[in-house]
């Protein structure tokens, strides 16, 4: 994700109330979001792209299209591209929880004047898509023509089709399953005591700018090896010695043996995330994948995913270790087995959870089986 | 690990100094040990069982020999048994670095009678081998019929064959690799961030008993999912609500959102190490580890290999992924490719790279291949 994605152009929506899957309601909420394209008459050529953990609502760069990095969907979104910004009116928006314009923990609470810290209510993935539901009607739109997002954007996507299926005519869920495994929320959770063990954690109540640096450090280092793979990471790294020595670690004590490249690789990207998000974000929305099980509030898994409608394209990666592909396909034949009209796509990658923010390619050519 | 294992008979063994594999020397170094059985006339039956990174010497119990859980390997040691007693005299003994009455950071320094701390040396799997061998010798060991271990007891056990070839008839290597990988070393660099990042970690210099025991449960709690598996962890806790929730997680804050029976089972793994273990040694050991490449000091890796003399039997297990069975095969291939006599024996567990703890009846079979 670029630090600069917030010098793009992002526009907000305000609402006064939003009810909450666990009871009660919250407001007022902000959604940021980016648009692309336009809305046609019938308010129906609308794709929803939902961001991962971390991301933004630039999911698209108008001003540098040709730059990969410029925004983290880059290369799908454009005119003549899979989302086609020639034909579409794609929209990206901030998940709710999130710190990147959308109302967080970090936002302030008008009861109080401060931020919400960890008075911010615990949020699930439904949450996040009835926020984005708000903002769609409140921009026009009546029926999506897609909904597309990876990891927790393909939690939020298959959410999106189950939960409102008359207003979804194609969905694609990639790198996401039903429920995330014991070991996923294992790692999720070592993370998450990592940022609430660091003193400056403070409860949730740090000053902005200063908070647990080292333990979201540590969370995001420990991230980053799950959203990679063993095999991505020794033909990256494999045992050579860090090139770059001068990046301190979060605890920033010195190097027990020297640095290894996988190291110093580790540390910048822990150092790159503490400078662009808020430790409370991180709780929330990891913690809202956790919790996220498609079957949730319906008698059976079966009786969730025969709500589905549209075309349903899943994509599996190979070397997925978080969301392992077969647990992906396994949701595509659930979905096909009870009539659904579901594709499987796996990416044969070697780069792990993170295959579908690199392998452009390949995820052109999956996004094809969906009716354009 | 049983938490009373120092409860039982330990001997210890001074010497003077060791020198060291990255220059200079150490000592005094104390060795902590216990053995079984009688050493012949020869002193060639020995066999030294190495243990992994959180254990001690307590290899076996004698008083309690039908209680898995009374020593680490207790299943496998014994009269009768694959390491059997009757006919051989076992010596296991805590690992230089350690804190099972063997020296380590956490022992005095006699120039200050102050423990060590992390002025205690860089160690290495040589290091340790070579402690290991001033102690055989002590007892009066001419030759060893076997080495055997897992895990970092693995990679002493192959260091030991690649060493001292002349000295080892039989090496079982189990659950260990010519070197970890790039994703086996970033793990174990999480997990000394967050004990390096705990503000009672002190550089090292923690007053006994108030180290940092929030960093080293993290570190636990990440270590603990590495050496369980997906499949393990599926079979074991899958979605489940914890069923205890009294065990406070390691920064001591409430849930967000309830609590996952995994969770509750890592807090718990945490707990218990913290209250066993030092969490200078756990930095070193498991440094250790990293740092260890069979081929180091030699012109290749097949120069190193095929300097190893007796019978190998080399123990993987299909759903480890800290140690990849495939690796562990590969070892076994190029040490038979080189002209050795290398066996290799996967364990079918689902229980990931802790199976060489729990899977007694598959080891016992699998240890059949050595000549007995």
């Amino acid at each position: 994700m670029p630090g600069d994605s917030l010098a793009a152009p992002v526009s907000t929506y305000t609402f006064d109330h939003l009810p909450l899957r666990h009871g009660g309601w919250f407001g007022p909420v902000t959604l940021a979001y980016e648009t692309w394209g336009t809305l046609n008459a019938a308010g129906d050529n609308a794709i929803l792209i939902v961001h991962a953990l971390t991301g933004s609502s630039h999911a698209h760069d108008a001003e540098r299209p040709d730059d990969p990095k410029a925004a983290w969907w880059n290369p799908l979104i454009g005119p003549g591209c899979p989302f086609d910004t020639s034909r579409y009116f794609v929209i990206c928006s901030n998940v709710l929880g999130g710190c990147y314009g959308s109302t967080g923990p970090s936002s302030l609470d008008p009861s109080s004047g401060r931020p919400y810290g960890m008075r911010f209510p615990v949020i699930t993935i439904r949450d996040m898509v009835n926020a984005q539901r708000v903002l769609i009607e409140h921009l026009g739109v009546r029926q999506l023509a897609m909904v597309a997002g990876g990891s927790i954007g393909g939690q939020q996507a298959l959410e999106w089709a189950v939960t409102y299926p008359e207003l979804v005519r194609n969905v694609i869920v990639v790198a996401a399953t039903a429920a995330l495994t014991a070991q996923a929320v294992a790692f999720s959770e070592v993370g998450r005591q990592a940022i609430m063990a660091d003193p400056h954690w403070q409860g949730g109540d740090y000053p902005p700018g200063q908070g647990p640096s080292a333990g979201l450090a540590i969370a995001r280092m420990l991230a980053m090896i799950t959203y990679q793979s063993e095999e991505a990471m020794e033909l990256r790294f494999a045992r050579r010695p860090a090139r770059n020595t001068t990046i301190a670690p979060p605890a920033g004590a010195g190097d027990l043996g020297g640095r290894f490249d996988v190291e110093g690789y580790l540390y910048y990207q822990g150092e790159s995330l503490v400078r662009r998000f808020d430790a409370n974000s991180y709780l929330y929305i990891s913690r809202a994948m956790d919790l996220y099980d498609v079957s949730e509030g319906y008698p059976s898994m079966e009786a969730a995913l025969r709500r589905l409608r549209g075309k349903a394209l899943f994509i599996g990666i190979r070397s997925d270790f978080l969301f392992p592909a077969a647990r992906v396909r396994w949701l595509a034949d659930r979905v096909r087995s009870l009539g659904g009209d579901a594709t499987y796509v796996e990416l044969d990658s070697p780069h792990g959870h993170d295959a579908f923010l690199k392998e452009w390619k390949q995820m052109t050519d999956a996004l094809k089986f969906v009716e354009q």
